[in-house]
């Protein structure tokens, strides 16, 4: 066992290959035009992994392992990685700490994995500082968190960076039926937070956006989820309907929450300037 | 199907039977001082039950059937039933309405179950006025929030209800793992709040103590929480250790979360006149 | 660890007495007529837990234990246990290897658990010798093979030992669907092989019969078996179905299987001079 | 609900159509050289569904629609199918009745799905008599029974009748685990069919062989099984062991059993002229 919560047998280096190997592939075909925009549908996923050492069911880093390949091979410049994931995204924020050139953006529960784990506060360092971006959201945010998160964070630190490339560090675990997390989004909040990845990529990079798998621990849901993610980057609506949409909606914080939760957003974006 | 999720089969009501019958015996035991006091562990639940229609998985009020009995048959006055289980105990609720010699106190999710209900506004009516209690608790809250509930609003109307035996309705739906629900208790929060209500049960009536089991459905971890339980109420710690305690308290809330339940849950106590 | 596919951990202990303790219980009562017969439901099994070694998922052998109980402390003289789990009562064989007044008959798929274990030619040794008998059945026998080898093995050695108690180890995973074994037995055989032994136990020994739980891995069946039994040892007949009791019995074997099987139990009762 | 243990929902008939679409896509990506040999790795599976129902899961006939568009399309003449399926090809047996261009042979649990079928009588009507062999083997039977029942029945058929293309039904739920079947194959198992079936399409149609993926529920151990095969199909052997291969093979039937089996696979292979 080389990791933390990631202990490693024959073939798990080959499976992790693979995995990183469609997250490169992804990213190259988007970058010579041939797909308009790609979804990397694959485990183990990335995101907690070390330079060195696997961590979080994480074996390789597919995120930074395709951006190194295609800024090596295919001239990319200036990348910007969203994690939606519900758990902190602290391997691809390890791994480029002190670059200027690749802009990490985490939200995730705050406290969750890492356990205690905040990073308001943990910005980058040397040429790479105001580069790294930590959006702890408060267990139990729902739809209004995530979308106003998204909308008053994310899409304008991408404005401000005008990335070539948007890469998505797509987990599911921030649904509301997922044990391995506490928040409250559905599948319209997957769908809706696309879109607005999207409209920034058709305005910045000429829609160049990749979507690569992260985590997801609801076994019924995240289907519908991941559908949701797909059939906004394809435009494509197929007629399956999520069937626990208006039940989750139901459930959603009331007014105080998300205002409280509104109030800590907005003074992070005064933070960092946006 | 007579009940919203609730459908019943062949076998239905003979389970549902003797799920009742088992809260019936426990009850009776203590009254009667055979124990001391006791855990009712049997399923299907009954905290959803309306009198005249299964919901929610319920099919038999367990818990008002075994109050009637007691009274009809043991000359039981008045009981306190605490519904910590993480959606609203609205079959107890609706029972008790508009009785003075039933107080109802139910601790849930916000808005949870039933969907976008939290009912901190309906305290009963007629004599029932004033008591039945509901203490909606912010998704995403853990343990500071359900002790300091617990101490602030739960344990001062036991003290002013003087109850004769007091009953738990106890799900353990609020754990950090569970899929249906948002909350972020662990083993030692069930321990706690366990001791908080075994402390007022010997102070307020020689100690009459009847947990009846309700929801919880992380498979996994529940038994870490129902045994805390029982070891507080039997007073016997087993050398079984909860693995998952220290994560889970590293995941809590961080002190602006917790205070801002703190300072709703100070609101309700305060129009509870408490 | 100390035991093969039986590790052990804080509390194991305590468990393994709890469920050792109600073994011991219900041959008690049975024993002192305060039940005519009993049903001991407890996890962890004990069937394959040899003298100083757990092994299989067995921590203490729950048989042994209440028998050696109930001869040093009632008086209990010749037992009969007759394990019809799948998986072969290695533990029990093993205890009672060399002893005359304890015989022990196990039914169970040939070579399943221990793996590649048959035993037809292991009978026990000393005064034990012709105490121990094995039957092991043809991987894929259904309803048929079992009533056979009740009726044309066991029934017949219980009639010759005449014991003073006849103990089930009664698992269930010879059902049709589970994933740890691959015979085709469903709540309708394990409801007619429940007849066989109560008749002999009425004939024999004043109907003192004692089930304890053993194995069974099919989630969603074995509460479906283990009601047919409960119902068989208490003539309650309940309302509720099997509703695959009709599916697998069109699935059963046909009568070339079924005659291979019967004729290799016939050889078998010869062997034993039955 | 259109169909038995097939119920259909919004998105049932896009996501068959995708898996439909992919067994079509393997199909002709052989039959143009493009890849030597294919996997189809979707589900729904197809080979109970028939031509105006469909059933057992199973919405859309994959390998027919596969077979009729490549016949079509891209003048493909005669097709063999052997469908190792534990439960019958039902559905590929209808549609192919009279016809005999297209071959197909189904091994299956004798009587398991549909419940009771056996079907080595039924062999095809009209110019499609003895161009469909269903070879029933008993309930239990592992690997010997399956290596002879290949070897004796279902490659002489192939080369009797000389394909030009070989697709398999690659069911996996022949494993020894699967909870919907009683039989015990292991990952070596699936390897050696798939090199009987690999040498047979090098001699007999230049190595055109693809497979389609059908059932296989014991979510553990089918990934196992499955790499076997795509290990086998592409010469490539990665690291990954099988942890149960040796407990597996431990369990195997004994002498007596196999040589009944073999028995009656040598009786089956004299009817069929093979």
């Amino acid at each position: 066992m080389l990791g933390e919560e990631a202990p490693l047998g024959p073939g798990s280096y080959e499976i992790a290959k693979l995995s990183a190997g469609l997250a490169c592939t992804a990213v190259e075909a988007v970058l010579q035009g041939r797909l308009d925009n790609a979804y990397s549908l694959s485990r183990p996923p990335g995101h907690h992994c070390l330079p060195e050492q696997s961590m979080g069911f994480c074996f390789l880093a597919n995120i930074p392992i395709a951006i190194e390949r295609a800024q090596a091979k295919l001239g990319l410049g200036k990348v910007a990685v969203i994690d939606w994931d519900v758990h902190h995204g602290n391997g691809t924020q390890h791994i480029y700490w002190q670059r200027d050139d690749v802009l990490t953006i985490s939200l995730h529960q705050d406290g969750c994995f890492p356990a205690g784990y905040a990073g308001e506060q943990d910005r980058g360092a040397g040429a790479g500082y105001g580069y790294n971006l930590n959006i702890p959201l408060l267990a139990g945010a729902g739809d209004d968190g995530y979308q106003y998160a998204m909308r008053q964070i994310v899409i304008p630190a991408l404005d401000r960076f005008r990335p070539e490339l948007i890469i998505i560090a797509c987990g599911y675990d921030a649904n509301a039926l997922d044990p391995l997390a506490r928040m409250q989004l559905h599948s319209d909040s997957f769908r809706a937070m696309t879109a607005q990845v999207q409209n920034a990529a058709d305005r910045l990079c000429g829609g160049k956006l990749v979507m690569v798998h992260e985590g997801g621990y609801a076994e019924a849901y995240v289907p519908f989820c991941g559908l949701a993610v797909m059939e906004e980057l394809s435009g494509i609506r197929t007629e399956v309907q999520d069937p626990l949409l208006g039940f989750i909606q139901q459930q959603q914080p009331r007014d105080a929450f998300n205002q409280f939760q509104r109030t800590a957003i907005d003074r992070l974006a005064q933070e960092f300037d946006l």
